[in-house]
C-alpha cells in the first residue's frame, strides 16, 4: 500500500525540492542548525561503536540515526538537497538564485550546528578540558588529520581523491534523501534510508557535514590542522565533490531514467506557471 | 500512510503536551511510578548486556525497551515532556503553572518507582543482602559514583560538565519524544524511538530519571555517595540541564524549524480559549 | 493507522480478560497444553543459544519466540493473563471464580504441555537415555538446582528472594500481554511484545510457567531436587509473586493511569449486566 | 489493521488446505520440485554460515530464508501441508484421499527438487569433483551419517529417537505454515514464520525435506550411508514423524483450542456439499 | 493487507516485464548505468564488511542494500530481468526481439556503470594509484582471479561449473525480483527481496553484474587476467547461466506453478492485441 511508485515519486520530490527553495531563510538556517548538530551526534555514536567493537563497519550500521531522524523530522540536509532541489529547478519549479540561497543558508546553518555540538561534546570526552585520556579524543583528532593534510600531502593527486570520494559518498547520500519518497509509511521511509548511508559511511567517502563537524572539532582537540588546510583541502572540495555526485549522479541520471518524453511538453507547460505559495506550503512541512 | 508530516506531528505534540499538563495529579503520579520503574528495569537490562559482552554499545543497542514501553503504554517520563509541554505553553494551550506542577509529580512517581524498583533488584541480585559476589553489583556501585563524587573533584569544571551532559542528553531523549508522533503505526513508533535513545545512551550522557534509579541503588549496594552529593552534583544539575537541553534544542529549535508565521496569527487566535476538557481528554491516552 | 491509544487498549484488555474467563475447561487446558509446550521450547531453544554462544543475553534475545507465538496464535500463558482477568474482574466484566477457574485449568494444561515436551526433550538430548554427554543436560540440571534448593538453603531469605524475582519477572511478562494490544498489526505484536520478555529472561527472573518445564526436566535428568523442593520453593511461590507482580505493578497500576474518573460511573453502569455469550465470544479468538 | 485473529485465520488455514488437496497432480509436483529445491539451498545456506561462525545458532537464525520464500510464492512444502490438509479433512473440506494424492505428489517433486539442487550444488562444491577439499564437504557427509547410521547403531531406540525428533520438528513447522495466516501483510508473515523454523532448526531437529536433500547429496559425496540407511533409518520415520506430529500437535490441538462447540452443528452442514471447484480456485494461489 | 496471492503477483510479473521491453534503449540505457554502478557499490561494502570481520557471510548479509535500492527506484538489473521478460513472450505480451534489445541495451549500460564506479572506486583505494596497501586491493585481485584464470585452468569441467554456479546464482537473483511483487509495501518489499540475494551471495554463486565490476577491476589493479579470460571464462558462459537459470529454474518452474489451466484460453485470447502504450506506460515507473 505505502509503496509510492518512482514516477510518482520523482514528481513529490520535484515538489520537495521546489519547497525547500522557497522556504524563508530564518527556517533554512534553524533546521541547518539542527541538521548540522544532529548529524555530528550521529557521527561521535559511530566513532564511539567502532572504537568499542575494532570494527568499523559497526559504526556504518549505526551511522544512519542520524540521517534518518534529520529526514523524519523535516529537516534540512544541504548535502541531500543537492539532488532533490536541482531537480526542482531542472523542471523549472524553482530558480537556480533560490537554490543557491538554499544551499548557503543551510550550510551556514550547518557549520553553526556543528561547532556548538563539537564544543560540547569536546568539552564532555575531555572532562571541560582537564582530561585528555579518552581513546575517542584521539580518534577525532585522527580523523581530522586524514581528511585534510593527508590529501595536501598527496598534492594535485589529494585534490583530485577528495573530489572522487566525495561524489561517490554523495551518490549515496542523495540516493538516501531519494529513496525516502519511495515509502509513505515511517517504518518503509526507515529501512529504505538506512541502506544508501550505511553504504557510504561504510566505505570511508568524504561527506560536508560530517566533515564541518569532524575536522573542526579535531583542531579543536589539538590536530595538527590549519583553518586553510580545513577549507582548501576538505570543505571546499568535498561540498564541490558532493554537488557534482548529488546533481549528477543521483539527479541528472534518476530525471533520465524516469521522466515521460511522450507527456514532458503538456505536463511542463502546467508547470511554467510559478508554484503558487499555497502549493509550495503543502510540502513545507 | 502512516507516516505523520512534521506539522502535522508538531500540532499532535503540542495538544499531547497541553494534554499532559491537564491531567489529575494522582495520575501523573501513577504513571511516574510505572515510567520510572521501567527505565530502571531496562537501564539494568542494559548493564547487564554491557557486562556480559564487554561492549558498552550492546547495552546501548538494548535499552530502548524500557523507552518505547513507557510512550506505547501511555506512562509519563518527565524528561520527555521537558519538549512537549514548554511547546504547548508556548502556544498557549497550557500554563507555566500546569506544566510545573506535571514536573513535579511525575518526578516524584519517578523517584518512587526507581526506589521501589532499585530495592527489589538490589535484594534480587545480593541474594537478599547475603552474597556481594554478583558482578553487576560493583557495575552499579562504580556507575553511581562516577555520576556524582567524580564531577564532584572536578569542582565548577565538575557542575559544568554535568550540565553539558546533560543537556546533550535530553536533546535526543526529547527527539525520541518528538519521534514518536512522526508515524501513527506501532512498529513506525518503535523504530523511531529506538534511534535517538540509543545515540545517547551509548555515548554515557546525563539522564536524570536513570540517575535516580542507579545512584540511590548504588548508595544502597554501598557506593561512598552521601545523599547531598548524589542532589547536588548530580539530581538538580541534570534535571536542570535536562530541561534546558529538551526545552531549547528541541521545543523551541523544532518550533522555530516549522511554525507557520502567516497562519500564526488566525490559529493562535483559535487557540487563545482554553482547552475544553473533552478536547485535552482525547490525548489523556 | 494500526497504533492502538492506551485507552482504547486497555478496554480491549478487559474485555479480553473477561473473554478468557468465560471459555470452556476443555479449551482452556488445550489452550494452556500447547501454551506450555511452546514456552517449554522456546526455552531450550534459549538454553541452546546462550551454550553455543558463551553470552547469555543472546538467549534472551531469542527466548521470545515462544511468547510471541503464543500470543498470536491465540493460545493461553496463565502468567500473562494474572493481569488481564483481574483487570475484568476490577471492572466488573467477570467474576472472581471464574478467573480461579481459569488460572487452574490453564495451570494444568501448562503441566501437561511441560511435561510432555520435557519427557521428548530429555529423550533427544539423552539419545533415549543412552547418551548423558550433551552439555544441554547439565543446563537443565544445573538451572533445575538453582531455582530450587539454592533458594531452600537461604531458608526465609530464600523464600522472600524467589518471590521478589517472581513479581519482577512477571511485571514485565504482563506488560509484554498488555502491549500487545497497542498494536492491530502483526509486525506491530511481535515487536512490542518481544521488548519486555526479552527484559525479564535477561535478567534471570522467576517464571512459573519456564519452571513448570526446567525444573520436572531437571529432576528426569538427574537433578537432586526433590518433588517438595520443586513445589514448595519455587512454583508456589512463584505463582504467588507472578500473580502479585502482574495483577499489582501492572494491572492495578495501569488501571490507575488510564481509568477516567468522570466517565466511570456512566460506563460502569453500562458494564454491569454479565457480557452476553456473543459479545464475549469475538474475544475468545 | 492486518493482524487476522486466530478464529478466523483457522478458517482460512482449512480453506487453503482444501485448496491444496484439490489442485491438479501436475501443479502439486513443480511446486513441490521449487519448494525441495528451494529448502535445499536455504539449508546449504545454514551450513555455510555455521561453518564460518563456529556457531550453529547462526546457521538457525539464517535457515527460514527458505520456508519464507516457498510460503510467500504460494509453493508447496510437505510438512507444512501435514496440518493443514488434515484440518480440511476434519472439516469435511476435502477427503482422505486427495490429502494423501497431494502428500505423495508433493513428496516426488521434493524428491526430484533436492536431487537437482543436491547434484547442481555437489559439483560445485567439489569443482566438478576435481578438489574434495572444501569444508562444507565434510560438514554434509557427517550429517548425513549422523541422520542415519548413527540411529541405525542404537536400534531400536534410534528409531524411537528419529520418530521423536521429527515429531518435535514438524510441531514448530506446521507452526509456521499456521502462523502465516495470522498476518494479511508481507512484512507480518515473514518475521511470524520466521520464529518456529528458527526453533526447529535451531535445536537440530528431523525434517523430511531437509533430510531429503542432505543424506542423498552427502551419500553422492562419499558418506557411508547406503540407500537402505536413508530411507529406513531416516526418511520413512521422518515423515511419519512429521505426519503425527503436524496433524496432532498443531492440526488437532489448534482444533481443539478455537473450534466453536456451539456454532459446530450449523457451520458443519453448510460445510457438507463438497467445494465447489471456484471456491478453491480463490485459494489456489 | 499489503500480501499479493502468487497469482496476482504472476500478473504484475508479466505486465512489468512486458513494460521493461517496451521501454526506450534511452531509458534502458541509463537504469543500466544505475543498476550496474549502484550493485557494484554494494558489492565493495560486502567486500569491505567480509574483511573487517573475517565471516564472509557478513558481507552477504548487507549485500542487498544494492539490489534493494535498484528495484525500489525502479532502475534495471538484467539479471533480474532474465525471469520477468521471458514470462511476458511466454504470455504473448511482448516480442523476444523487444526481449533481447532489453538485455542488450541494459547490459551495455551495466558495463558502462560498473567502468566508471570501478575507475573511482579503484582510484580511491589506490589513493590515485599512489599507494597499494590497501587489504581490499589485493581482495579484488584475487576474486578476479578466482573468477576468470581459476575456471580456465579446470578445463571443459571449468566450463561447466562456472556455468552451473551461474544458473544457481540467478535462480536465486530472479527469486529476488519475483518476490517483491508480493508485496505492495515498501519495507515488505525490502525484507522479502533481502531474502534470495542473501543466499546466492553468501554461497559464492556467479552474477554477471557483480563481476562485470570486480573483474575488470581487478584487471586495472593488475589482476593477471586477459581480456579474453574474462569474456570467455566468465562473462559470456555466467550470462548464459544467468538467463538459464532465471528464464527456466524461476520463469518457467514459477509459471507452471500458477498458471490456470481452465482459465488459460479465454485469459490468452484477451493477451493477444498487443499492449496498449498507455496500458505498458503504467508499468513503466
Amino acid at each position: 500500500m505505502d509503496y509510492v511508485k518512482p514516477n510518482q515519486a520523482l514528481d513529490e520530490i520535484v515538489e520537495a525540492g521546489a519547497a525547500k527553495a522557497d522556504m524563508g531563510k530564518g527556517r533554512m538556517f534553524v533546521r541547518g542548525v539542527l541538521g548540522g548538530a544532529i548529524l555530528a551526534c550521529a557521527t561521535t555514536l559511530a566513532f564511539t561503536a567502532a572504537a568499542q567493537t575494532k570494527i568499523p563497519m559497526a559504526g556504518a550500521l549505526i551511522f544512519p540515526v542520524g540521517f534518518v531522524i534529520i529526514i523524519l523530522l523535516g529537516l534540512e540536509l544541504v548535502t541531500g538537497s543537492f539532488a532533490l532541489i536541482p531537480l526542482a529547478v531542472l523542471r523549472k519549479r524553482t530558480t537556480p538564485g533560490k537554490m543557491l540561497a538554499n544551499f548557503a543558508w543551510v550550510s551556514i546553518g550547518h557549520l553553526v550546528g556543528c561547532a556548538v555540538y563539537g564544543a560540547l561534546y569536546g568539552l564532555t570526552i575531555t572532562k571541560m578540558g582537564t582530561d585528555m585520556s579518552n581513546p575517542l579524543i584521539q580518534t577525532i583528532i585522527s580523523a581530522s588529520e586524514a581528511k585534510t593534510v593527508a590529501y595536501k600531502h598527496l598534492g594535485f593527486d589529494g585534490m583530485l581523491l577528495v573530489i572522487v570520494k566525495a561524489m561517490l559518498c554523495n551518490w549515496m547520500v542523495t540516493l538516501g534523501a531519494v529513496i525516502a519518497f519511495t515509502s509513505s509509511s515511517t517504518i518503509g521511509k526507515i529501512a529504505a534510508m538506512w541502506l544508501p548511508i550505511l553504504i557510504f559511511f561504510g566505505q570511508g567517502f568524504e561527506h560536508a557535514v560530517v566533515n564541518m563537524f569532524v575536522i573542526p572539532t579535531g583542531m579543536m582537540l589539538g590536530a595538527d590542522v590549519s583553518f586553510g588546510d580545513w577549507w582548501l583541502w576538505n570543505q571546499i572540495p568535498v561540498l564541490f565533490g558532493n554537488l557534482i555526485g548529488g546533481a549528477l549522479f543521483t539527479g541528472l541520471l534518476l530525471y533520465l531514467s524516469h521522466k515521460d518524453h511522450k507527456k514532458a511538453p503538456e505536463k511542463a507547460g502546467a508547470m511554467f506557471p510559478p508554484a503558487s505559495p499555497a502549493e509550495a506550503t503543502q510540502y513545507n512541512t
